[in-house]
């Protein structure tokens, strides 16, 4: 039976949803696929679940193929697996808590590794059942603070969440690189051009991951890619060392009296008038930008970090925060923010638009105790190098202050935007950066878990062993407005026809009620075909309208009966190149076919 | 590709988990279907996520035959739409409540009533729209005070419910009587032995509705049936009122003095062995009992009311709350309890053990403004009958007090329990009573949730028309825990064959090679046909463990390649019956698949 329009659940709407930034969340609206029932949360109307259906029948499929086995965990979980874990408190105001009437805490669960663990831990106990690879395709929830384009981000969306579970590191390895084949075969059959980059495991506590990304300009996560093949997301880009610089010859640092430079851009003015270099202009590269940032500790607590960095880069707090617990010897999920008043207050001796590394001046010596301030440094400050930075005291500049004999830190940190021309890390040439969205990624997650919920089962000499895990999450709302946005039109979504929610969208126009005869006589023979149809049996709408809401729904083939039927034709019409043609009615369901069969072979999205 | 369970995420228990009590959950537990994550909330493995998802599909093709379309809402939703309609109160402890980081209010929804009128007002907006049936598939919570019986009254469980919109009373009853019928198909498809009864309809404020019961006897609902075709849910019935007697030559009532007797039992002795009656004896049927309960209204004040019963009969308070808001003039739910103490003190009129109707005694007068008590009696409790009650002193009885000539009433009320042998209201016989789980519900909602959202429609003559609804649900995951219910022995599971986890269970037993090929190629034959099969390929376990889990699997149609194979035969064996018989490797193919044909045609559980 085709979608009839006129009884389908479904109201297209001329004008984008005010709160709708991005295309494919207006479009989505706009189409009938969703409406928003609460900030970042969505209901489906028909047209949207069934689209979604055929996503999550895709990603099923491709993990059923590594081998992987589906199961299903609730969404509701009590507090105690995370509390294990410390992830209860690392998330933060990012989950959803909550009591029963007992009193006893639950959260919405945001990702399941617990939850898994305890379920092998529960079932298994031997080598021989390893290793073992299970999935989920279930509803979460994340307490975004800001939830924005549609399902980009939301705070109730389906994720495909996988499972690894494995004695050795050759099994995981295998798990993971099955995980990832099967990911870029799932992004294939979807019509949607990602981009696998290294990335940092956040707060999942792995070792090594990698993320899946569309390009996209509306993209929150920023990557790099050279040339050579080079690519990663920002945060886990490593500026290659430069070498040690011999700083023998180096002049002795001088201070220089240098009122109003409490920015790099007055400073380097200063320098360039006041004291000129012989062979070539001060640049802000030559100065030595010290930015003073809170780490706000798991528990609340404050410690001020000094950030060394010169001066013509800027500060990436995101890529600092995945360095920066380690590098201060706290475990758990530690922020940067820009350091407050309250802050500076209890700090005199840093002197804003004036602060410059520890000295023997009359200022506060970073990086020592008596301070209490870390003072960490981009790996450019490499030893010999030779900087103007400040003096820690109003209107003073330090000039020819060389890291290493002047100067030194508690600490390297990749603190600074990565910026296009950047070198790759392995020398595969400059890098160039780009915007992205996550729509997958995966870990390996080592025995974080396992060793925090005991999940440890009898290896081959009948010993205790402790299980490595991986754990691989992939977006399936977020999956589908991703493809609305890699493909759509200005006149609507145009979908692969993988995942389209008809085969055909037919339109039939007109008033004589053969138009509707021969429509429905078509449609006949398409579902006998084993196609999927929409038709706009609507008898008082205009065509103009029915055109409309035909492209803005989005099927990839759309066929008119109408007006040339009295020539004896029906028009078939590719929704993406907009290619039109009229063909004999006796040969359109023929034609249509291999349309289908076409769109289908090229994934649409290509 | 067949289940090998040498790989199926699988353990099977010998023993019965300590926390299961009813047969299904028990089973569901030992046979590796489910494992508790929480108290109420369960995480599917595989074998059970394969059934569940068999149920879910066959709810959806009866609910897509009937012209419902399939949406999805988020189980997490604002408090907004609850509180307008007032469930957000009245469900009190029986919801999950939280707060997002914005402070802001949300539930997991319970049912979703609301949310689905805001949709329909949200996209709909003429005559021309209706009647339309949407429905969905989703995850529900209640925060149950006793959850209990594995999947039977979880907190985290699936429901269909789908929800009707018409401007007709016909359209709506159309709507209604082809949910029933789908109900009806789903439930013969399912191989689940379900009747259809009358039923209040609780919080759900409808004015008509009817629970689909699975008799059983751990069900917590008790409905009744005659031999004339009625049958209720002991909430929905009726006494039928006895005639008004003529008192005219009924003799005054007479006060005696009864010590000891604030009891029925040792009243009718006292009555027997000092006031005998000439024709027969006294018995507790010629008593009136009066039962003080609390009524706790929505805003937790406590009402007392006296209930007026027979003393043969017990109170059912359940049956009592169904009208008692409605006899005492007040909205939302209001629950029933014995009073207490506390209750008792404030009205020291109440004499425990001679408690008896208002008379022109030194007693409160029941049912008046001056003791704020009111009185409300069984429909058995008519004009003109005579009875033995308190005096309201103590040690002292009434005999021969005439109803509607001696004293009077506030009010009628149902409030006795159901018994084997009372009348059908409709005169069709007597009552059987019996005990059922409710498997679904159907209501006419009329219009008090479009009233309370505003969900109003253009009608014919372009005037605003309030739309009247009907909600329907159908308890998913119950129907697997009842279905494992109604089939199981003592061996384990018995799935009907449209739902079980797989057509075949094949076990191959022995050592010898050629056991395992020939297995092999049996199944291979078998999917070519189009049947799955769990199959038991593990080389090291014994037989009689492969053959227990097999049973405890309660796939319906076991096949064994082992012993009969070096004379050339496969053992096929019915589960349920028991019955087997070996026959010709060659042709056990299509003894497997005409045997698997016959059990789907008989709906297995029949």
């Amino acid at each position: 039976m085709p979608l009839r329009l006129s009884h389908l659940f479904l109201r297209t709407l001329r004008d984008n949803p005010a709160d709708a930034e991005v295309a494919s969340h207006q479009l989505l609206v706009r189409a009938g696929y969703i409406r928003r029932a609460a900030p970042g949360v969505y209901t489906w109307l028909p047209l949207g679940l069934t689209v979604l259906r055929k996503i999550e029948a895709i990603v099923r499929e491709e993990m059923n193929r590594i081998g992987a086995q589906e199961v299903h965990f609730p969404a509701l979980l009590p507090k105690e697996p995370y509390e294990a874990t410390g992830r209860w408190d690392d998330y933060g105001d990012g989950i959803f808590r909550l009591k029963d009437r007992k009193e006893a805490d639950y959260l919405l669960a945001p990702t399941h590794e617990e939850v898994f663990t305890l379920l092998v831990k529960d079932l298994y106990s031997s080598y021989k059942d390893l290793p073992l690879s299970i999935y989920q395709i279930q509803t979460k929830y994340r307490d975004e603070a800001r939830p924005r384009a549609g399902l980009l981000r939301g705070r109730e969306f389906i994720m495909k969440d996988s499972y690894s579970f494995a004695l050795t590191e050759e099994d995981q390895s295998a798990a993971y690189d099955a995980h990832r084949e099967a990911y870029l075969r799932i992004f294939d059959r979807l019509g949607l051009p990602v981009v696998p980059v290294n990335a940092q495991s956040g707060a999942m506590g792995g070792s090594a991951s990698e993320e899946f990304l569309f390009p996209c300009d509306i993209g929150e996560d920023t990557f790099v890619e050279s040339d050579g093949g080079f690519r990663a997301n920002v945060e886990a880009v490593t500026t290659p060392a430069p070498e040690p610089l011999d700083f023998s010859e180096l002049p002795a640092a001088q201070v220089h009296h240098t009122p109003g430079t409490d920015t790099i851009a007055t400073l380097v003015d200063a320098a360039n008038t006041h004291q000129p270099r012989a062979d070539r202009e001060w640049t802000a590269a030559d100065t030595l930008k010290n930015v003073v940032v809170a780490a706000v500790l798991p528990d609340g607590t404050r410690r001020i970090v000094v950030l060394g960095v010169p001066g013509n880069r800027e500060v990436d707090l995101k890529r600092a925060e995945a360095t920066i617990g380690g590098l201060l010897g706290v475990g758990g999920e530690v922020a940067l923010e820009a350091a407050n008043e309250t802050d500076l207050k209890k700090h005199p001796g840093l002197v804003r638009g004036y602060i410059g590394p520890g000295l023997s001046l009359d200022a506060p010596v970073l990086g020592t105790e008596s301070s209490g301030i870390s003072y960490l440094v981009d790996p450019r400050v490499v030893s010999g190098t030779s900087w103007i930075t400040g003096a820690n005291q109003a209107d003073q500049h330090v000039f020819g202050l060389v890291a290493g004999r002047d100067f030194g830190w508690d600490g390297i940190i990749e603190s600074v935007v990565v910026e296009s021309g950047d070198p790759a890390p392995d020398g595969s040439g400059p890098l160039r950066t780009r915007r992205g969205i996550e729509m997958g990624h995966i870990f390996h997650l080592g025995t974080r878990y396992a060793e925090a919920l005991g999940l440890q089962v009898l290896d081959v000499n009948g010993k205790l062993a402790t299980v490595t895990m991986g754990s691989y999450g992939f977006g399936v709302t977020r999956a589908l407005a991703a493809i609305a946005e890699a493909t759509h039109d200005e006149k609507g979504l145009i979908w692969p026809a993988a995942i389209a929610p008809a085969d055909v969208h037919l339109v039939a126009t007109g008033k004589g009620e053969e138009v509707y005869a021969a429509a429905e006589a078509l449609i006949a023979e398409l579902e006998d075909a084993g196609l999927s149809a929409i038709y706009d049996d609507r008898p008082k709408v205009s065509p103009g309208v029915k055109f409309g809401d035909a492209e803005l729904l989005g099927v990839p083939m759309l066929v008119t009966v109408g007006r040339g039927l009295k020539n004896g034709t029906i028009e078939l019409k590719d929704r993406r190149s907009g290619e039109s043609r009229e063909v004999p009615v006796a040969e359109a369901a023929a034609e249509v076919l291999a349309h289908v069969k076409g769109l289908q072979d090229s994934k649409g999205a290509r």
